[in-house]
């Protein structure tokens, strides 16, 4: 298809008097608007796919801010350890996604558990089911969150070997079959779903409090259950005592990047942004609600922060910073679900009981000496269950009937009745049950057959120099005057020969 | 309004011999042009959200880097301290600023003095005011900016409590007040202004030279000089001394970050992308001042740090990174006020000149024994200052009617007359007196009510020991192998039995 | 251009029964359509521009990835010089490749060796060669990583003014005329030329893993071989001895934010995103085309990781994290050249291989004893190298005639012949000729003049004492309490009176 382009003198041969070529100025102006319509079609993927592709960078980001919160949250003996594990979640991540997980997950048409197209990107793009590279990309930035969460539950005790197997697993299949569960058009409990709607109402988990944070977070709660606090978590009293990470510094630096990532996540949800509501032309549309999304995250965020400030300066006395980023991240996990369909204030709410749940949560824990380095499980898996039933309560009606379409519910305390909630009381049971129910057994499994924990002298010595090559830093060198032996103190074999690369 | 649909079938009917259906065709052929207007509508508010959204994204970004260079050029024992101080500014922040900080800033109508509508967010999209969610998350990142800078100065002897009050005040009133003045279409010195301009001209403050950066320095001055030099920095003879941040890298992550972040700040500052000049179809348009504005921006950080670097290694014998890195920040405080309406080689100008008045404003700062251990009030308020005379002089005539409108000054060294000079020298007095006027009294009364300085104890001790629950780091972990009494040497009560979390 | 508008009832008067009025009725129809294509105009320009300039932002996020590496890679003593050496990068490289750097590289017309227009950005924009502002950003982001690159080499040993020199002359001069030739619509060597093509072929290498991996790993290769090994990274026995970097979590946040960027590398590399292909209208166009551009990256990296991961393992014993990261980068650097024309799968063949090259390069490293911090020349050059190479092999047609237009080869495996292998091994000969001929020399004489190597004094000592003023870290600070003294351990001359700022 051309340009569009328009020749007046053409036409008004066609207008003229006995107007015998009518058809032919009736085609040249349809063709015309044709090409018009195309071109628009064509801008429409572009800033779409502009839209979707940065988005998908910044979830991405989220890795590096992973990364960083899980290197500072442990002791410095145990950094590259859990550096590693955050570099392969991505990596393996990236290949296992491709290979199945996109095809589990949103391979469509399919049954409403397990999708079954797309393995290796086959038939991507696909414009019958509008699924184009960048959404491959999008989610796969997704499936790596999820087992990274997991992998901070774990932290400073877990065989490597223990972390490949369970990782792998999860971001290859038991991920995947949630997402298509709740995301999928085709899954049995989505919103999305043209068909048949769970409760004639689908759950609306908008970026996946449950999909991505309860899963990581229930994942690691079997592990870290399975295999036991870390030595000296808890003393020969029972009382516990704080294994304090070892920078504070990576813990904010970390921070800021998954708040940074944040945005990726969920205004990015939407996908698409140049989408109307109602009627094309409006001042509101698509591109307000993926703004006030932002809005929503933001706010959740910072009142969590804030409620954790105060809450925990009562409860320690101290005005605590990696506290203070565990909150924030918590009101972000809870938001999640419901941020494209809530309004503002009630963000406020969310993010204000997301704190108060993070502290409960992690008071239980310590009374049932549960040991979570990251606390992971109580601010994925505590904070995400939060955010879910939040959604079923402040749903706006308006919102939903534009992000999902109508016919389905709202919040019970907007006045919405209780469909929703009872599809988001189901989506936590199943959640936490096929997770419970694949997880837990691998992790059981493997720790009979001694692949999950490693010896109590490699946890005291620290993983990286027991299976890392090494400490991961050297600020002091006050040997390098002499020859060959550099940075003695810190290597593994410091007696031994030089070691060669 | 439906899609643009075309049926050639249907034209040609009304073409026909009689043409009788005149009417009908008409009616089909406009309504397609309107449909297509209609598109465009959509289009357009999808294509600036998306830039102005990601443009926010990347101004919080700064917030990492402030958070990361503050860490860095602090000492060790205060890094938790100053990182809180950087998360809560983003958190608090966000709550005044949704709660009453927009609205005093833009919200519109309202006097020219400060706004009055938009409380939370209320009537929030506004087509009237052209005010969407995105508007407000992008200027919230500009606020928490403003109190960034302010928590630089007064680092390292303040009060937490101290900290909270005036971090609120400044992101809630202050800071708000004075971008009504010179943003608001109702600000009394704004160049936007649509009724009576200043001096017939209005302020050409793009980014923020005056707004942000000016109101940050100088609230920081103000606290800095009450509570007086930290404990050391000035020896009995009166001699400086350098008390060295702890970490250069931190520095410098932070720096760049800053950098990465500036490009959503000066670019960002246009707010919209898609916006033609002159004539729609042209090559250039805003898409091209954007991009010019990111050029000039990068110029004048480049400069001000090759300036830095030479000046520094005649000074001080040495080639100094965070010197370099101050330089940079220096170069890019000063071309955020002029960035949009300034030829790239000006921009090397005002980098040249930036980074002068840098290492000016810190020996003045050494010889009147002032302490900022960020050099904040130097760099934010003396390079800002530098930058608002700098659009007065350097300011194109042809950029301003872009931007502005027609009828603006421009720079009087490039034959515009002294018309925006005078507003600008008004805005450096106006900005200054009103911070001084306010955050001046705030800290006073803060210092009175013994609220703002630590005591020597805790300052010499470190107020990560003393009020945030113990040091941000541990890299030594001699003693794991006896349990329950992990990292006993940098726990604050390490004498008492093990502390519960 | 006036907006588009459209009056029914005007139009009905002229389509009336005698239809008089038939020109104006054609005239006002097409000066509608005439307005609709000149907003789409506008529009193409916009969503370019925004593509382009948010992908500069993110390569200009590679330079803090850079500065990261470099600073966890080097010990703790040279930290300050190494990030001295990134900011630099960026910062004299903006300026030199603004007043020619710039004009060399894309200054057309020209000849085939070297541009000449556009010095100072005079000229920009110009809609004839299609260059606008964000054009030179992001070219500007590329110039400054292939400095970027050498640096690493060179590290720990290098006099800082040795680095001044090579680095301008590098990014102002050796660097543009290399991506004049291969990427400029007059390069002889380009596959954009319009003119005659190499081998009837000419050269894609779409995002340079020749023009700028190759190009900064060589240039690093000649100052690293000429300056020789570190003191002690060969013992008296000839045995290579592991010289650590001082910080992992730096490595890992290095190669995480260089990910990062690399979606600004890669796909950004094609410059607009609202290009279709075949027809407008299609579903698949460049917007597809960058995404799979982003997974062909995504997939290369993960599947180099992996490689190295468990290549590592076996031969070391460890599961090395530094080695995952700098496998990855491999993987990267590798797919760089054939990321828009290759399928998903291939790029899995690519980061294979890629890591086994970067593998055999350090081996072969070693036996020569051959000393490169970064391993840069082995990375940025092998697997460069490799990438070119490789996309030779495996271009596919479909892809290279819609990127690159029709009568350019295709991949040899892929039923392309050897055209498009001979241009680019042809490639890999002029680069390392050229880039050997220009740098080679000024490594030799810089060394002859002895402003190459520092002394074996301050390279034991480190060059951020010696050299920039102290040491980059002060973790302890156990004399805060005796006012004036500071830090004194670490300061360089302790025993000294205070010194002044």
């Amino acid at each position: 298809m051309a340009q569009p382009s328009c020749s007046a003198a053409q036409l008004a041969q066609y207008f003229g008097p006995n107007a015998t070529n009518a058809a032919a100025a009736a085609s040249l102006i349809c063709d015309q608007f044709t090409a018009v319509s195309m071109q628009y079609k064509d801008t429409k993927h572009a800033v779409d796919s502009t839209y979707l592709l940065f988005s998908a960078y910044l979830v991405f980001s989220m890795q590096l801010g992973f990364a960083m919160l899980c290197a500072g949250s442990v002791r410095a003996k145990n950094t590259m350890n859990i550096m590693l594990t955050n570099v392969l979640d991505a990596a393996a991540g990236g290949l296992f996604y491709y290979l199945f997980g996109f095809a589990f997950a949103f391979g469509v048409p399919s049954n409403g558990f397990i999708g079954r197209h797309f393995f290796g990107l086959k038939q991507v793009p696909s414009e019958a089911q509008d699924f184009d590279y960048s959404n491959f990309l999008y989610q796969w930035a997704f499936a790596i969150a999820a087992a990274g969460i997991t992998s901070g539950s774990i932290a400073e005790r877990t065989q490597f070997v223990a972390y490949l197997i369970y990782s792998s697993f999860l971001t290859g299949f038991v991920y995947p079959v949630v997402s298509h569960w709740i995301w999928s058009t085709d899954g049995w409990a989505s919103a999305f779903n043209t068909g048949n709607l769970l409760f004639g109402s689908g759950v609306i988990d908008f970026a996946g409090s449950g999909v991505v944070h309860m899963v990581g977070g229930i994942a690691g709660l079997w592990g870290a259950l399975i295999e036991g606090p870390r030595i000296g978590r808890f003393d020969h009293t029972g009382r516990a005592v704080a294994l304090r990470g070892h920078s504070a510094s990576l813990v904010v630096l970390g921070t800021f990047m998954l708040w940074f990532g944040w945005y990726g996540f969920n205004p990015g949800s939407f996908n698409k942004i140049l989408v109307y509501y109602d009627e094309s032309g409006n001042y509101y549309g698509q591109w307000s609600a993926v703004g006030r999304t932002a809005v929503t995250t933001t706010l959740a965020g910072c009142t969590a922060a804030l409620t954790t400030l105060f809450g925990k300066r009562i409860l320690s006395g101290h005005w605590n910073v990696t506290d203070v980023c565990n909150g924030l991240l918590g009101g972000f996990a809870a938001i999640t679900a419901g941020c494209s369909v809530v309004e503002p204030w009630a963000a406020i709410v969310c993010g204000f009981f997301a704190s108060l749940v993070l502290i409960g949560c992690n008071k239980l824990a310590e009374k049932v000496k549960y040991d979570d380095p990251l606390e992971a499980a109580q601010l994925h898996g505590g904070c995400g269950a939060w955010g879910v039933i939040f959604t079923a309560l402040f749903a706006k009606k308006e919102y939903v009937k534009q992000v999902y379409g109508s016919g389905r519910g709202h919040g019970l305390l907007m006045g919405g009745g209780g469909k929703l909630l009872a599809a988001h009381v189901i989506q936590i049971l199943v959640i936490t049950g096929w997770v419970s129910a694949t997880m837990g057994p691998l992790f059981f499994v493997l720790n009979k057959m001694k692949l999950l924990r490693i010896s109590p002298e490699d946890e005291l010595a620290g993983m990286d120099l027991t299976r890392h090559g090494g400490f991961a830093y050297a600020y002091e060198d006050d040997e390098s005057h002499k020859h060959g032996i550099q940075l003695k103190r810190i290597e593994p074999n410091a007696s031994s020969t030089p070691t060669t690369e």
